[in-house]
């Protein structure tokens, strides 16, 4: 059972209960007092703030025993995790105080106005004059939330303010979460494109599919900047990140490997294309009607471009056929669809990466006895294959060479960066994938999506360094 | 002449010309540098920004005699004014650090899904996990830029940005910049209802008149956050604020006054509204064609609304046959409008705002010898009318009390408590208007605004020390 912090904030009767009642009250019911901080104090009532640890079955239970006390009014229980919520994770500043009218003069009226006529007679000097060129929009429209569906874009916000300080504090980026009271795909289209001045970018996030291959396909031809919807490239990047040193665990080559995508939704559609991309020359994708063949019809137009591509397998099956002799097993799906047997039947020195979230498609304890190499989505488990490896030094990297878009040959150069930061002398079945809070990631990512976007012509600017 | 500083990015070729021969170039055409940074060191040439004192008039003399010498490129001259500008006026922060996977799992996945659920519940809570609390955007499509016009959202940026430093510096309040690529009046209402949810309010500026009229009533009615066009109302209720003052230091009542009022555009109709608003009994409202008269019949939405108001004199003339003895005339029109015979012919005590930028339409030096108040918009003449001393306090103040809009009330209030700021014993004909560094400024309106929200039922939430 994990230990956690939460907050109790009381108000007390000082004529009817003690202080000291208080804390008899939740020692006893399991909680550890370890900070009590006087929010009002007052000769008949207090409030009072009680920071106390306890285990997650013992909250109730501490609840209950001072709603038991006379005198007591409970009100508000915060844990840690909300109390880090509280009014936002994201503020704005100034980059210079304004000291005085002098300094006024320049940021705002009159000095301002000759800097606005600048940028009117050359548009693209907005990428010096302005935030443009190191601002990013996370934008969501609420309907694919975590795991948590469709639950509006008021919700969906501490994921989006999330995303930003990571975007920050990783890679200096300036990201802006714009959470959008629209489920309309040309709505959604015809918003972006007319907030999208300010910015040098778009991450596009937490969107449903099937709408968020139209919404970004269409944004990354209809602007010029680069638009990246993350559910399906984040992962996709990380995924073959991690896989190119897990092949190198078990000394396999990438074009000998027969591989197995299950869940054809956002993340796997890309996962596919990158492994094609990548060099994989067979390719199972698999969705809830079983494998997605060669020389198939299919409504969904990324299944049907799938069928078309020659790397594709053409036997039909169900997921528990086509896994058979698999090199590779890729879940984006729901969890625990797969049982032992299953990965047993796999060719020798098989790798699984289970990624549904939060249960992955079967459990470590029911994989590792009979898999080289196994990853999930999760924290605690060793190689957690997580996006956060590849938004913040993709973005670094766009912006600083002012790349128009983010193409596929930029997205393989990040997973090769990615895969790369860990050495030959540390690689091995438990350690494919760095750590978000290695310092090299973002270094290695941006340097790679920038030399990548120089040759593909997509590049803009050529950042000094690369000159 | 103003002194400024400017800087000359110099490549310099070494075999041509040295360092000392620059030198002498620019202390020759009247410049004083007053330092010199190498950008990029080197045997045969260097890089080097040299920052040089000098008057306006100088800086195309050194430019000439910097050309006029072998072996120098002039790479780039930036002044002050666009150096501050560089990479733009804002950053985003993130509140605190995430330090490792523990505080990882609090501000983002698997932890955040917990608030995201608990505003999915109650989106009420927005207000306190998310930003919205604090956050307005700075909305404009940049048709009507300070005194340049229509120069597009790109170049409309710095201006807005400039604002967000105001905002958070004068308010704490944290204001994002966003510029709108469509001056369709449908698509700009449909776009910023489609961002809405993560702000708690909308700043609407520098949109042209007549659109900015609807598009501001619209997004009032249909948005459940307070929106506010600054170039209306914030010139209106910082103009009020100081007809206010100007009228204690001459010793006349609002209610006995006649008021012209020249420009009937967006700033115009607003301070009319707020004019009628405060009392006055005999208004003149007054564009290209003359004065707007009761009863009159009138294509413009607001200037018929005017000549339905029984305060509204009927008696038709142009702004130099209405202006003879009025008691106060306010222009937001154009430079240079009126002569000095036609304040000749104001009532004894008159009282001038000119308000045109950069021109007004009365210079001092005309104006001054006649009159018994003088205002202004510029920062060079006693009594400045800075719509800066309004929005920030204005927005903490609905923002704190989570206003549903701004009304004219406490515009009002936001008005009186402006003029407040300025103390019976400091109140003379050049002090009528506190400075924007007044720190009582945001303090008093802030605490105005929020009383008259409550009283008026506009407010949803009743900070602790209005209790």
């Amino acid at each position: 059972m994990a230990q956690t912090s939460i907050i109790f904030r009381l108000e007390l009767d000082h004529n009817k209960v003690s202080f000291g009642d208080v804390a008899a009250a939740i020692s006893k019911s399991g909680g550890d007092i370890t900070s009590i901080d006087v929010i009002r104090p007052g000769h008949d009532f207090s409030i009072r703030d009680i920071t106390v640890d306890l285990s997650d079955k013992d909250e109730a239970l501490i609840a209950e025993a001072l709603k038991q006390l006379e005198g007591i009014k409970v009100i508000n229980v915060s844990d840690r995790t909300f109390l880090v919520h509280l009014g936002g994770k994201i503020t704005i500043q100034p980059t210079l105080p304004i000291k005085n009218r002098d300094d006024l003069s320049k940021v705002y009226t009159p000095g301002v106005a000759r800097v606005c006529t600048a940028i009117a007679e050359n548009p693209k000097k907005a990428y010096s004059l302005t935030i443009k060129r190191n601002t990013v929009a996370v934008v969501t429209d609420g309907t694919a939330v975590l795991g948590l569906g469709d639950i509006g874009p008021h919700a969906a916000a501490p994921v989006m303010e999330g995303k930003a300080m990571l975007f920050k504090q990783l890679a200096g980026v300036d990201a802006f979460p714009i959470c959008l009271d629209t489920q309309d795909t040309e709505e959604i289209i015809r918003t972006i494109k007319a907030i999208s001045p300010i910015f040098g970018g778009i991450n596009l996030e937490d969107i449903s599919s099937p709408r968020c291959f139209e919404i970004e396909n269409r944004l990354a031809e209809e602007l010029e900047i680069p638009v990246f919807h993350d559910d399906q490239h984040g992962t996709a990047v990380v995924v073959i990140a991690g896989l190119l040193n897990a092949l190198k665990v078990v000394g396999k080559r990438i074009e000998n490997i027969r591989i197995v995508v299950n869940g054809i939704g956002a993340a796997g559609v890309s996962i596919c294309k990158m492994l094609l991309q990548a060099g994989v020359t067979r390719l199972v994708p698999v969705d809830r009607e079983g494998a997605i063949v060669r020389g198939g019809t299919y409504d969904h137009p990324m299944w049907q471009w799938l069928a078309e591509q020659p790397q594709v397998e053409s036997t039909e099956g169900t997921l528990q056929e086509v896994i058979q002799s698999a090199d590779v097993f890729i879940g984006v799906s729901r969890g625990r669809l797969l049982k032992e047997e299953d990965v047993k039947k796999m060719a020798p020195q098989s790798i699984v990466f289970a990624m549904a979230n939060p249960d992955p498609e079967i459990t470590p304890e029911e994989a590792l006895p009979h898999v080289a190499v196994f990853a999930t989505g999760r924290s605690d488990y060793p190689n957690q294959i997580n996006n956060v490896l590849v938004f913040p030094g993709l973005f670094r990297g766009a912006l600083d060479c002012r790349a128009r878009r983010i193409n596929e040959p930029m997205k393989l150069a990040a997973a090769r960066a990615i895969a790369s930061v860990v050495s030959a002398a540390e690689l091995n079945e438990h350690y494919i994938i760095p750590s978000i809070f290695n310092e090299q990631v973002v270094i290695q990512v941006r340097k790679a999506v920038i030399e990548a976007a120089i040759l593909t012509n997509v590049a803009r600017r050529t950042p000094p360094e690369f000159r």
